[in-house]
C-alpha cells in the first residue's frame, strides 16, 4: 500500500492509497479516513463505503461529508473504487457496464472473469489490507449508495457474520427485475437467471442465515425510484421473511450526494452503536 | 433568472440559477442554497460565498459541507461562478488569470476590462438579483477561499456597511507583494502600482474606515503558505491600525476544501451571530 493522498480533515485524515490487488489483477485506489482517536494510535472499527456507477474513490470522500461523523464516534471510514480500471481490463462504452460498473461480484462470463472479482476485493483482500496497515478492532460494517447500496446489502447478506450492521442509499434492491442489475448480470453471470439470486437482496433475504437488521434511505424524487430502485420489493420480501427493515422514504430527496449528505449523521450513529 | 438545479439538503434546498449578467455581459451561473426557513416562506439573511481560483459555482456546493449549518443558523447561501466565461470572453492559458480568476474586481485594462467586473458583479448586481428573487432580511455578509478569500475581505473593507461580517479560510491578503496577485493585477489593472493597493487587503485595513472584524483560518501545510497567502503581513497590518482580527494557524491543515470543511461550521456561526 502507497500512500498517494492526505488531507487533514475534522481532526483525523483523509487519505488515498494504492494497492496492487491480487483479487483484481490491477492497481487499485482506496479512500481511508482516519478519525483523531485512530491518529492517536488507538484502534478502531471500520465502516465500509460503497459507492454508485460511474464512480471511483473520489466521489464519497469529497462530496459525503462523512468525516465529521466519522470523527465523533471514531470510526476509520475505507471507500475502495468501483471496479479495476485499466488499458487491459474489459470495458464497455455505456456508463452501466464494466470499468466504474463492478457491480461487488465476482464475474464468471468472458470477458470480466479474470479481473471483474470485486466481492473477494472487498470481503477478503481489501479488509485484510485494512488490518495490517492500520489499527482496527476488527469490527467492520457497510454501507453504500445504489449500485454500492446493491453491493453493501448482498454482501452483509451473502457473508454472515462479516458485517456487524448494513446500511443503503437508494439501493438498487432487486438487480435480476431491473434493467441496470438483467443487463450487468447477464454480462458478467451470464444468461443462466438461477445465478442471479445469490446475487440480489430481495432474493437473498428469503433465505437469509442472519437477521441483521437492514437500514435504508430512498428519496421520493429520485429519478431512478420506479425504473431501477423499487424500495416496495425490498419491503414485501423483509416483510414475507420477518426479516428486520428500516426503510425511510424521504420525500423532496433525489438520487444525488445532496441526499447522501444529508442522512450521513444517522447511517454512521446507526452503525457506530453496532460496531462498539 | 432560471433555475437549473435543484436539490433536497439538510431540510432545504441547494438549487444553481442561471441568468443574464448586465456587470459581466455573459451569462453566469449562481448557487443557491434556501435552508427550511426559506422554504417555509420566511425571510433569511444571506451569506454569500467567493470560491477560489479554478473553481465554479459547484466546487463550494458539492465539497464544503456547509448547507447542514446554512440549514441550522436559517441562512441563504449565495455561490456565483469566479469570473465571466465564454468564447467571447478574454483568456489566458494559466490556471490564474482570467477565465476561474476574476480576483473580483472591476478590469481596467485591455482586453480585461469589456467583462471582468466581478467587484460590480458582487456587490451591486448579484444581491439585487437576490433580493428580487428570494424573500430575504436585507443583511449580508461575506466570506471566500484563497482568491476568493482576497475578494471577501477587500469588497467587505472597500464598501463599509455592505456586509455585517466577513471571514476567509486561507487567503490571498497582501496581492499585491506575491506572484498570483502581481500577475493578476498587473493584467487587470495595469503596471500602475497605486492602483492595486485599493484591492489589497492588508494596504486596505491601513485606512479602513470601519472596524469590522475579521475571521482568518490558514492551514499550516498549505502549501501556498509562505510563497501565495503570507496571513503574517494581515497580522500585521492589523496590528499597525489597531484593526481587529481573529487568525487561527490550524496544525496539520492543507489549501483543499477538506480544510475549509473541518471549519465551516465555526465560520457559519460567527456570520449568524451578525446576521440575527
Amino acid at each position: 500500500m502507497e500512500r498517494i493522498e492526505q488531507h487533514a480533515s475534522w481532526g483525523g485524515r483523509q487519505e488515498v492509497w494504492k494497492h496492487a490487488s491480487s483479487a483484481l489483477g490491477v492497481e487499485m485506489k482506496v479512500g481511508v479516513y482516519l478519525p483523531p482517536a485512530a491518529l492517536a494510535g488507538q484502534a478502531c472499527p471500520v465502516l465500509y463505503w460503497l459507492s454508485g456507477l460511474t464512480c471511483t474513490e473520489q466521489n464519497f470522500i469529497t462530496k459525503a461529508g462523512a468525516q465529521q461523523f466519522a470523527a465523533a464516534h471514531n470510526i476509520i471510514l475505507v471507500a475502495p473504487d468501483t471496479s479495476p480500471r485499466g488499458e487491459g481490463v474489459a470495458n464497455d462504452d455505456a456508463y452501466d457496464l464494466g470499468q466504474g460498473a463492478g457491480f461487488y461480484l465476482n464475474a464468471t462470463q468472458a470477458p470480466w472473469a479474470s479481473h471483474f472479482r470485486m466481492e473477494d476485493y472487498v470481503t477478503q483482500e481489501l479488509p485484510a489490507l485494512v488490518a495490517k496497515h492500520f489499527v482496527t478492532t476488527g469490527k467492520q460494517s457497510i454501507f453504500g449508495h445504489s449500485m454500492g447500496g446493491h453491493g453493501a446489502l448482498t454482501l452483509a447478506l451473502r457473508h454472515p457474520g462479516l458485517y456487524q450492521s448494513v446500511s443503503a442509499f437508494s439501493p438498487i434492491v432487486a438487480p435480476s427485475q431491473v434493467p441496470w442489475g438483467q443487463k450487468a448480470f447477464t454480462a458478467y453471470l451470464g444468461e443462466d437467471q438461477a445465478q442471479w439470486a445469490a446475487h440480489d437482496a430481495v432474493a437473498l433475504i428469503a433465505k437469509a442465515q442472519e437477521r441483521l437488521p437492514l437500514l435504508v434511505d430512498q428519496g421520493l424524487q429520485d429519478d431512478f425510484l420506479d425504473s431501477q430502485l423499487q424500495p416496495g420489493l425490498l419491503e414485501a420480501a423483509a416483510k414475507a421473511s420477518n426479516h428486520p427493515l428500516t426503510l425511510r422514504l424521504q420525500p423532496g430527496y433525489d438520487h444525488s450526494y445532496y441526499f447522501i449528505a444529508s442522512f450521513m449523521e444517522e447511517h454512521i450513529a446507526h452503525h457506530a452503536a453496532y460496531l462498539k
